[in-house]
C-alpha cells in the first residue's frame, strides 16, 4: 500500500471548486489505523472552509469529517481494532490526552488544541490535515470510533458531526421518559435532535417557522410542531420546557424560546448564531443558555453504540462525489433533507 | 395598635417625589407578624418604580423591600415568632406554597404570582402592598425571617434584596475554598458578591473598568483586581475561572467575559441588561449565561444564617427618611458605597 499518493478532491485558492488532486498520507505509525474510506458526509462547516468564511484556510483543502470506512492495516502496538473493522472518524483526530479537558473527556477542548481532521496543523507531517474526501486516511487509534454492522453504514457517516452535536447536550442534560423537550430548527442537526430525543422517551415538539418542515418533523418522531410565528400558540406553551436545542445557524432573538423553558432549565445552542436576548429572560425563572460543540471521543462512542441499540442513521442523499459542488449549492440553499453523503466508490 | 392609620412616606403621579403619607394597614391575622420597622434599605428597584420605569406602578406608591424591624405582635396561630425578635422582610411577603415552584423553595417564581412587599395586588386589602418606607408591616409569617442580634441591624437591611440577590448564585453554584470568582462590577450586588465569595473561601477577583474601584474592592475582600479595558490581563486570565457573577445593569457585550471562564463554567448574570454575544462564546468551551433573581424564603434564612456566622453586612449610609429623594438622586449617579440605609426612627 503505497500511502505517498493516495486520491482525494480537494479545492484551490483560485475557484473554490472541489476537483480530483493527489495527496500524500503519513506512513502508518505504531498507533495508528489505516482506514479505506467508504463513504463521507458533508458538513456545512465543510463548505464554510472551502469558501474560506473563517478565514484561516489553507489551500488546497480536503474537507471531511463524517468518514465512514473499514479498516485495512493496523500499527504494531494497536490492539482494539482488525482489518475489516467498521470504523468512523469525526471531528477530532488528535488531542494531547494529557491535559484538564482531555481527562475530563471533552477532547474538543483540549488545552494543546485539537488536532481536526482537515485544515489542522499535522503534526506528523508538519503540514496540514487532509479529511474524509479521499480514498484512505490514516489515524491514531485513539479517535477511531466503531461502528456497529447493524447500522446502513452510508447513513451513519453524519452521526461522526451532526448526530453528535445533536446528542451530546441531550445526554448531558439527561433526558428521559417524559421530559418535554423542543427542537428550534430543522435541518441537518435539527432532524437527528428529533430523532435522539424520540428515542430517549421524550415528548419531542418541533419548533419551526415553517409549517412543511413541521409536517416532516413529525414524520422523524416529533410528537407535535409548535409554529413560533403563532403567538397564540407560543404561549400556550410558556414554562413548559424541560430542555431546548437551539440549531439555527443564523441571527435571531433569542427571547421568545426563553419563555417556553420551566424555571431552571436550559436552551442549548449548537448553532454558529449571534445572539441577542434581554437578561430578564434568563433572570425571571432562573434560565439558562449554553453551548455546545460536537463530544468527545467517549462521548462520541456512546452515541454511535445509542445508535445501533435504537437503529438511528441520519437521512440522507448518496452523491457521486463529481457532484459535490453542485450538492454544496444545494445546502447552502436549504434544499437537502437532510444531509448529503458522498458514496467515497465514485471516487476513480 | 391601630393599623389604620400609620406613618409612611409615598410617591404621587405628578411630581414622583417621597413625602409623608398615611396608609391604611391589614389587621393582624392568625398566621400574621407585625412588626415595627426599624431601618429600611433603598434598592434601585424603588427608583424604577417611584418613577413608574415599568409602566406598571400604582400611585401613591411606599416603596421598599429591604426591612429590618422587631416583632411587636403575632397572631394566634404563629408559633415562631414573638415580641422583640428581630426579624427582616425582603421583597417576598406571600405566595401560593403550593404549586411545584414554591415546593421547590423558589416563591419568587410561584405560578400564581408572588405577592411583593410593594405595589403588588394585595389579596388581603383588595388594593396594593405598601412597602418598608413604613412605620409597621403586617406580614405571613411563612415570610418573615429571623435576624441574628449579632449583626448590626441598620447594615443588615440590604441583605434582604441585594444580599441574597448575589448570594443564591453563589451558594447554588457551590462556590467553595479554592473557587476563582469573578464580580462584574462593584455597586450595591457586586459589593456584597465579593463579601460572599470571599467568605466561601474563594480567591475573587473583582472585574471593573474602574481602577479606584479595583482598589476598593480589595478592602473588601477582594483578593485581584482585573481591569476589563487591559486587553492583555484580560488575555491572561482567560478560561480561569471558576464562576463569574455579572452585576452589571446596562447593556454590554458579554463576549469578553465569556472568555475568562473555564469549560463548563457559568457567568450569572443579575443586572437587568440588554445582552449581545456570539454564541461561538457559548459552544467553544459549553459555556453557559444563567439568570438569578432574589432567592427563595429558605434560601433566604440560609444567607441571613450565613451572614450571622460571618459578620457579613453591607457598606451602608444610614439617613433620615427626609434625605431620601436626594439619596434618590446620588444613587442614581453611582455615588453612594454602596447601599443607603433609610432610619425608620426619623419617620416623625
Amino acid at each position: 500500500m503505497n500511502l505517498q499518493n493516495i486520491r482525494a478532491y480537494a479545492a484551490h485558492a483560485d475557484n473554490q471548486h472541489l476537483v480530483p488532486y493527489e495527496i500524500s498520507r503519513r506512513d502508518l505509525g505504531a498507533n495508528d489505523v489505516l482506514i479505506k474510506i467508504d463513504y463521507c458526509g458533508v458538513c456545512h462547516t465543510d463548505i464554510h472552509f472551502v469558501k474560506n468564511h473563517f478565514g484561516n484556510t489553507v489551500y488546497p483543502i480536503v474537507p471531511g469529517h463524517e468518514i465512514i470506512g473499514h479498516v485495512i492495516d493496523v500499527g504494531s502496538q494497536v490492539t482494539g481494532f482488525s482489518n475489516n473493522d467498521i470504523v468512523g472518524v469525526g471531528v477530532i483526530v488528535d488531542s494531547c490526552h494529557q491535559c484538564s479537558s482531555c481527562e475530563q473527556g471533552y477532547e474538543q477542548f483540549c488545552e494543546q488544541g485539537m488536532t481536526t481532521a482537515y485544515n489542522s496543523p499535522d503534526p506528523h507531517t508538519g503540514g496540514v490535515t487532509y479529511g474524509g474526501y479521499s480514498s484512505h486516511i490514516v489515524v491514531d487509534a485513539k479517535s477511531v470510533l466503531k461502528v456497529s454492522e447493524k447500522l446502513n453504514t452510508y447513513a451513519a457517516a453524519p452521526l461522526l458531526c451532526a448526530g453528535i452535536t445533536s446528542f451530546a447536550p441531550l445526554n448531558r442534560y439527561q433526558v428521559n421518559t417524559g421530559d418535554k423537550v423542543g427542537i428550534i430548527g430543522l435541518g441537518g442537526l435539527g432532524h437527528m435532535g428529533v430523532k435522539f430525543a424520540a428515542a430517549m422517551g421524550a415528548h419531542v415538539v418541533m419548533i419551526t417557522s415553517s409549517e412543511k418542515k413541521g409536517a416532516d418533523a413529525i414524520r422523524l418522531g416529533a410528537h407535535e410542531v409548535l409554529l413560533s410565528t403563532d403567538q397564540a400558540a407560543m404561549q400556550e406553551h410558556t414554562n413548559s420546557f424541560d430542555l431546548l436545542l437551539n440549531t439555527i445557524p443564523v441571527e435571531h432573538d433569542f427571547s421568545c424560546y426563553l419563555d417556553l423553558l420551566k424555571i431552571n432549565q436550559t436552551m442549548v445552542v449548537v448553532g454558529l448564531a449571534s445572539m441577542k436576548m434581554h437578561a430578564a429572560k434568563l433572570i425571571f425563572g432562573q434560565k439558562r443558555v449554553a453551548g455546545s460543540l460536537i463530544g468527545g471521543i467517549e462521548e462520541t462512542q456512546q452515541m454511535l453504540d445509542f445508535c445501533a441499540e435504537h437503529n438511528i442513521t441520519a437521512d440522507v442523499e448518496l452523491i457521486n462525489i463529481k457532484d459535490v459542488n453542485e450538492a454544496y449549492h444545494r445546502i447552502e440553499h436549504g434544499e437537502v433533507m437532510y444531509r448529503v453523503v458522498i458514496d467515497m466508490a465514485t471516487l476513480k
